[in-house]
């Protein structure tokens, strides 16, 4: 199929956390979208609720047939939002003949790949997990991607393919893979080196790989955010947690590194200017005559430290967020934030959004669903 | 199952050039050996005669029923070496479900994992193909013997993980994954490194990273040996061919290195010392009271260069192996050869056969069938 016309694009991982913001602008540039999940971290979460119709409000009503991927369904929170109905397969990566079947139905012009497990700290738990889902299931959707000739993909990697910071703000030229902690982080610098090779190997691949820095925040309607299963893993939505009184405190781990006020520091991003990022990224791979792969940092550039963030959230929310202060953790580094001025001169992308913003968009998302997507107030 | 007492191995490939004359020592030292392969390399090359069945002479007739392995059938080259059946699986590692049952059949101490594509210029050409089978489909392995409570491993690596040479000898310390040129000593890295999270995640695994430099020679019957499809990749069964009068001439890839004589140096090393260190890294496995995953490099320690070998396989052949010297190959380096000391200390081996060895056993293999297995002279 020629699919240099189609405006088509393919989300794996569609109904996560970034897939799911990422849908937003994706409609708003006049990109036709097909999501891909296997649901599973949504069965729990916000995806039942931010993907899957909702029944008893009609008329659409979700049905597959386990993963025969034969059941697009229009999709609920994010068709409100965008105003039309959104293709979605319930089909695993590693499900070859499913995937394949999708890629037979439609003409993609290019892939988004969202998919994957993304816990730091349960990778360490169950790394072969981590490794079918995100290396083998990357090697699969690639190879199907190469059988129908489609050879343009946006790729979620994550800042953690750099390690310990050898020296800030990190550019794209930081040394990767060097002491990886962490299933997760490996995992990732994999699939990048899998890429690598694909691209020498065959010149008509255009590939580019995100390294994301840390995404928080909400669509700012309120009604689509993070929504983590179980105890979150990350600062943002912790806070949250804590400030509408679901969990009594947070630990801070550490307040003795080499920071402005001795906790770490992280470069934060609004999950809108990330999804952004993903259209600038898939213009350049639709308009741009390159080849290759080709890795961008997307960040603000900025650092804000663990207290800053508590206390941007408590101005913004009216709350007081309660912290104890605890060990360092290990694997755990005083500083990370990117030189973001690649994704400016190459995309012409930078983040927008403010810390403040990041924090008011988390707290009118997680006012609307205190306890997640799963029990609106 | 308890297995402590089992000596039934599993090997993965064991119909390829290392797993087959692997064989032949460990059912001299008392195990059982379950072969498993999915002959992709095998159809063509010396598999077929070396693994399977002489039909014309019987009795044991080759039957699978495709993938699904429930047909072991004993095997005939390496059979009439050791003078007792060899169980055979003909299936494919990325056939989770056949592979499990398999495991559901036998009571199995410990898996050889051989199996893997190994030629270094494919890999550039196919890398995903490269990335899917070694690394997917050791994903795959890991994941079911997990499931079946079979927590030994010995994972043929490969001396190319270290790149190119820091220091000579490389010891297991030598820095490894940095600037792999290749997918195939990228898959072999990964592999390592999912098999060390693992053993991290997983008190109860212990598993043994051998390591191998440049494996050649035959078994000094001459009846198996090595039978590389189209034209051989490396050096010895090159120098084989032109001897025997199947090629011309040898191109020899720069004399211009810092070598003894100009050309390049490798750590050669008899294919069954190569073999025999499997038994020795097995035993370890079963008796030492350890956990974790362990590197350890196979070699003799001693380099010779590509005019040396020449030079030997000349004088033991009689055959006057006529070379031209052509330019360097780009990824090649001047000397590549290890330290064998802790092989030595902690598994009790050590390469004991020369280069003349290698060579005459190289040759009589060669000469017995100097059409590969497909042809006996």
């Amino acid at each position: 199929m020629d699919n240099s016309k189609s405006k088509c694009v393919l989300l794996t991982g569609g109904a996560g956390y970034v897939g799911s913001h990422t849908i937003i602008p994706l409609i708003e540039s006049g990109y036709e979208v097909v999501v891909l999940d296997n649901l599973s971290n949504a069965c729990k979460g916000h995806i039942k609720r931010a993907l899957m119709p909702d029944v008893a409000r009609g008329p659409h009503v979700f049905k597959t047939t386990g993963n025969e991927g034969q059941n697009p369904v229009p999709i609920s929170q994010v068709e409100k939002l965008v105003g039309k109905p959104v293709t979605f397969y319930n089909v695993d990566l590693l499900d070859y003949d499913s995937l394949s079947k999708v890629f037979d139905k439609h003409n993609f012009c290019c892939v988004i790949h969202f998919a994957g497990l993304k816990a730091v700290g349960e990778s360490c738990i169950i790394p072969l997990t981590y490794y079918r889902v995100n290396v083998s299931g990357s090697i699969n959707l690639f190879q199907v991607m190469k059988e129908h000739n489609v050879k343009k993909l946006v790729f979620s990697s994550s800042s953690t393919v750099y390690g310990e910071p050898q020296f800030l703000p990190i550019t794209e030229s930081h040394p990767v893979g060097q002491n990886l902690l962490n299933g997760y982080a490996k995992s990732k610098y994999y699939i990048e080196g899998i890429i690598q090779d694909l691209c020498n190997s065959d010149k008509e691949w255009f590939v580019i790989i995100l390294r994301y820095f840390n995404p928080v925040g909400a669509h700012p309607s309120g009604i689509l955010g993070e929504d983590p299963t179980g105890i979150p893993n990350n600062l943002m939505p912790y806070v949250a947690q804590v400030a509408v009184g679901n969990r009594p405190c947070i630990n801070v781990f550490g307040n003795d590194y080499n920071t402005v006020d001795g906790t770490g520091v992280r470069d934060y991003l609004h999950i809108m200017d990330l999804a952004e990022g993903h259209v600038s990224a898939l213009q350049k791979l639709q308009n741009a005559n390159e080849n290759g792969a080709i890795a961008i940092n997307l960040g603000t550039g900025n650092g804000y430290s663990v207290l800053q963030v508590i206390d941007m959230f408590s101005q913004v929310s009216g709350q007081k967020v309660k912290y104890a202060i605890a060990d360092r953790r290990a694997g755990d580094c005083a500083s990370s934030y990117c030189d973001a001025s690649f994704a400016k001169s190459y995309l012409g992308w930078q983040a927008k959004r403010t810390l403040k913003e990041m924090c008011e968009d988390t707290w009118r998302w997680q006012s609307l669903y205190p306890q997640g997507f799963s029990t609106k107030k």
